[in-house]
């Protein structure tokens, strides 16, 4: 196929000639470079599900592809480093397509001055992470970049899985009826890297909840729970997750704050920053949409396993009324029972936090 | 499975506790950072077959997988930018395990402050690249560092190809009796690249050579050529990929200086900076390794396409003879007609090349 002309740039996006940090940030900014650059440049099907992965086809082989750049700062936290975030994050990824996790590949930017021990240290890690889950890491790269042009050191994983189910699980899924399922309490990631960062002292350490999900998922799948829609908390938190799956599906999701765990430490730490705790990053919780009646069972399943013994039911989905926006909506009622709606994260809140 | 205890660190790797250029450079310093740091962690047969992608199986279904981060400086230079190195480049790596590319993955690491249109132009290079090719990006990442962190943009791409042949191209396959097929003349890339940086001016430009190759060596396999391996000549350029190739098959190749295109502002360049074409980058030429009896229809099938019109038989494979290392041994003839050893490139010659 000849390649057509280029496009003129329908560019500056959201007023800036240039890339903010927040076009990273997990909100609307990165959102509207995704819509305006990235899906029109690269128009495909697969592309335009709006899910953590894509999942193609070979021969009636169903396979779940994903990538993440993980680039946070500190490289170590408590709870985890970059190596085993940028494991269980990919592992992550293929789980909320329903897929078993296989086979991962790994390309390293290194920055020229790195401690050995530093990429040695992060390796192990990430060796270890991939035991855990039982992935196999079977090709990479690396690259080494001058003193100053990086940052110690950023990681690309690449995951393949396979899907050994017949359900489509996809934001598009979710549907009036369907039961809104929160597999833990949230904001620790976010917090254990922010604590580190500004150097706060609490009680006790906060420490991330990176961990591969992939258990619990495929749990859910073995029991024959129709799942229609998976997603994990990361960038953005649980709130913009769900925004973002209420406007591809096009309904109203009602949330309960009561319902939603937070820790004391997180939610301590969250006020001294003046953050929410509903934008926070998390790298090892997820939520699930699966239809009302299976409420129970899946909560069974999910709380068996330790990686989900806080697992509640947060939400539903119902259909838009009339007068609203045929976008989506997300609501929450809050403690003293007041319903306020949910937007998505805006501008800026913790930059590289995977 | 339970992660074991982490190994002691059994750095520093080439009396270095720090990353160095050359680490990343394709060359000995490269190899032993694979050997002594990522190999044994990750230990498994795809990853000790030094492919340039692994080569997996599901349900019968062969898979090739490949990964490649892109950090080339500068962004332009003639003949294209990072975001066609990043589509051809992964590209030409599935085609080296003998697929048929059909999917791909982008993950950005974009700096703060990259201009907006610059991006915008990459991507555009992208998806003309993947048009040429038929392949498709399917999912994606973008994170954004501070000012500072980065330079300016990093793409890693992911690529997947479907193996439609049952032949077992890799560097082990290669065996006493082989020809050395080179698909083009050498060193346009890292030569275009470095005129750029320098400020070199030619009579006529450089420009880069970086194509997909993938048609050519979908039009061997589609003649029934019996290739044992393909190579392309990337980092390190045609010395490195020979020697590696020679060390994993524990042969002798010879090869005929006189027999290996190089063009007049390549050799012009070179002469000036001080460089051997031997070791410069390439982006669109590799190395075929088919049986003697194979050579002429191979050549006549590589000179059939526009990327290979000049392809040639530089050399072949010998048995190593008592008294040699037994890691393999590179040789070449030199136009005056003496012999000598070629070496892995030791150092860094051209950093940031791709």
């Amino acid at each position: 196929m000849a390649p057509d002309a280029v496009p003129a740039c329908p560019l500056p996006l959201a007023d800036s000639p240039h890339v903010l940090l927040a076009h990273g940030g997990g909100g609307s900014l990165m959102h509207q470079l995704l819509e305006r650059l990235f899906v029109p440049a690269f128009r495909n099907p697969l592309l335009e599900t709006r899910h953590d992965g894509a999942v193609i086809e070979y021969a009636g082989l169903r396979l779940a592809f994903t990538t993440d750049a993980y680039v946070v700062q500190p490289l170590f936290f408590p709870g985890g480093d970059i190596g085993t975030l940028a494991i269980n994050g990919t592992v992550n990824d293929l789980a909320m397509c329903g897929a078993r996790p296989v086979h991962l590949s790994a390309a390293f930017i290194l920055e020229e001055g790195l401690p050995m021990d530093t990429l040695w240290r992060v390796v192990q890690s990430m060796r270890q992470a991939a035991e855990v889950v039982g992935v196999q890491l079977v090709t990479g790269d690396t690259k080494v970049v001058e003193r100053g042009k990086g940052d110690g050191l950023f990681i690309t994983t690449t995951g393949l899985g396979v899907i050994e189910h017949r359900l489509v699980i996809a934001p598009a899924r979710v549907q009036p009826g369907d039961a809104v399922l929160l597999s833990g309490d949230i904001g620790r990631h976010g917090m254990a890297i922010m604590a580190v960062r500004e150097g706060l002292a609490f009680e006790s350490t906060i420490e991330s909840d990176c961990a591969a999900v992939s258990p619990l998922v495929l749990a859910l799948l073995n029991a024959g729970i129709e799942i229609h829609c998976l997603r994990d908390l990361t960038r953005g938190g649980l709130a913009s997750a769900l925004v973002e799956i209420a406007t591809v599906a096009r309904v109203h999701i009602t949330t309960d704050a009561n319902a939603i765990p937070v820790c004391e430490e997180v939610r301590g730490a969250c006020e001294l920053l003046g953050l929410e705790p509903l934008y926070v990053a998390n790298e090892g919780r997820f939520v699930s949409f699966v239809p009302a009646t299976e409420v129970e069972r899946a909560l069974a399943i999910l709380r068996a396993h330790p990686l989900g013994i806080d697992a509640c039911h947060i939400g539903s989905v119902v259909a838009l009324q009339d007068g609203h926006l045929p976008s989506g909506l997300v609501t929450m009622r809050s403690p003293i029972g007041v319903s306020r709606v949910v937007d998505m994260l805006s501008g800026e809140q913790l930059p590289r936090i995977c």
